[in-house]
C-alpha cells in the first residue's frame, strides 16, 4: 500500500509540472504566475514543485527552454537526412524551421505572448537555442562543401551564423505578427532563393 | 506691433510642435503622453496644437514617421552614387542602414523605447517607411542588372524585398540590444557577405 504523499510523488513529475505551469501562465501571464498557483493547479505543496525546480527563476528558465526546443528534434531530422542532397535539405529545414515556428504561435497565441517576455529574459536559454540550430545548418554546409553541392567557404561557423541571421524575419518569435500576412510565404521563399543562391558553387567551377 | 498670440503662432511650427512631442514622450512614456502636456510644453494651448495636428493619432503618426525617415535622405544619397560600382553602393547603403539604426538607439535609447512602442501601433508608417528602402535597394539593382555586376532575377522588386528582409537582424528595432554585442559587427560583415553573394553574377558569364 502507498500513502498519499507516494502516490503524488508517483505522478508528479518535471512534464506534469511543466505543463501545469503553461497553463498558469496562459492564465495569469508572467508577470503573475507564481509557484503557489502552479501547486494549487497540481493539488500538491508549493514545497512538493521546489523538489523539481529549486526557484521560480529555474521553472520559468525550463519552461522557456522546453518551448524553444520543441522544433529541434524534427529539424535535427531533417539536418541528418543524407538521402537528400545538401541544397534541398537546407531548402527543407529552414522551411521547416519556419513552418513549426509559425505553427507555434498560431496553435497558441496567448501562451506565445507569455513566451515572448519569458525568451527576453532568458538569453542563456535563447543562446544555446541559436548555438544548436546553427550546429545543424554547419553540418548540412559540412556536407554541401564535400560533395560540392554548396560553396559555404572556409569559415563554416560564420557562414551558418550568418544564414540563420538571414532568416531572422521568419523564425524570431518579435516579427510573428508579420507571418500571417498574405505576402509571408512569397517573401519567405524569396529570402530562402536568396540564401541558397549566395552558397550555390560558382558554374566554372561544377 | 504683434500680438502676443500673432508672435506665438509665429514661432509654433511643425518642428516646434515635434520636437516638443519628443520631449514629453520620453518624459512620460507612449501610454501616458497626451497633447495637453505637449502644448503646456510648449506654453500654449492644446488648441494650438490642434492646428497642426487634428488628433493625437495624428501627432504620433507624425512624430513616428519622422522618425524613422530621418535616415532616408542619407541612404537615398548613396543609393543615388553611380560614381560607386553598384555592388559596393549596396554594400555601402546595407552597413549605413545597420550605422544609423543604431546610432538613433546608442543616441537616445530612452525615446527609442518610446518609438518601439509607437512603431508597433503605425503599421502604415512602417510600410511606407520599408516600401522606401526596397525602392532605393531595387535602384542599385537595378543599375548593377544593366552593367552586369549584379544578378538580381528578373524580379527586382522582389528581391530587393529579399535583400530587406535578410538584414532584419540589423535593423530592425526589435533586435537593438544584440547591436550592443561585441560580436554584432563581425555577424552583420558575414550576413551582408552572405547577401553580395546570392547577387553576384556566374563567373562563366562574366
Amino acid at each position: 500500500m502507498t500513502t498519499r504523499s507516494a502516490r503524488r510523488r508517483e505522478i508528479l513529475d518535471e512534464e506534469t509540472i511543466l505543463d501545469a505551469t503553461a497553463t498558469i501562465l496562459r492564465r495569469h501571464g508572467p508577470a503573475k504566475a507564481t509557484v503557489l498557483d502552479v501547486a494549487r493547479e497540481l493539488g500538491v505543496s508549493h514545497g512538493s514543485v521546489y523538489r523539481f525546480f529549486p526557484s521560480k527563476a529555474a521553472l520559468r528558465e525550463e519552461v522557456t527552454r522546453r518551448w524553444l526546443t520543441a522544433g529541434h528534434g524534427v529539424l535535427a531530422g531533417i539536418a541528418a537526412r543524407t538521402d537528400l542532397p545538401p541544397p534541398a535539405r537546407l531548402e527543407s529545414w529552414l522551411g521547416t524551421l519556419f513552418g513549426t515556428t509559425r505553427g507555434q504561435v498560431a496553435d497558441d497565441p496567448e501562451l506565445f505572448a507569455t513566451f515572448l517576455v519569458l525568451v527576453r529574459e532568458q538569453s542563456g536559454v535563447v543562446d544555446a537555442h541559436v548555438a544548436e540550430l546553427r550546429r545543424q545548418i554547419a553540418g548540412i554546409l559540412a556536407d554541401g562543401a564535400a560533395d560540392g553541392s554548396l560553396a559555404p567557404g572556409p569559415d563554416l561557423t560564420g557562414t551558418a551564423a550568418a544564414v540563420l541571421n538571414a532568416v531572422t524575419r521568419f523564425h524570431h518569435p518579435a516579427h510573428a505578427a508579420a507571418w500571417e500576412r498574405d505576402s509571408a510565404e512569397a517573401d519567405f521563399a524569396s529570402l530562402r532563393a536568396l540564401v541558397l543562391d549566395a552558397l550555390r558553387p560558382a558554374r566554372s567551377d561544377g
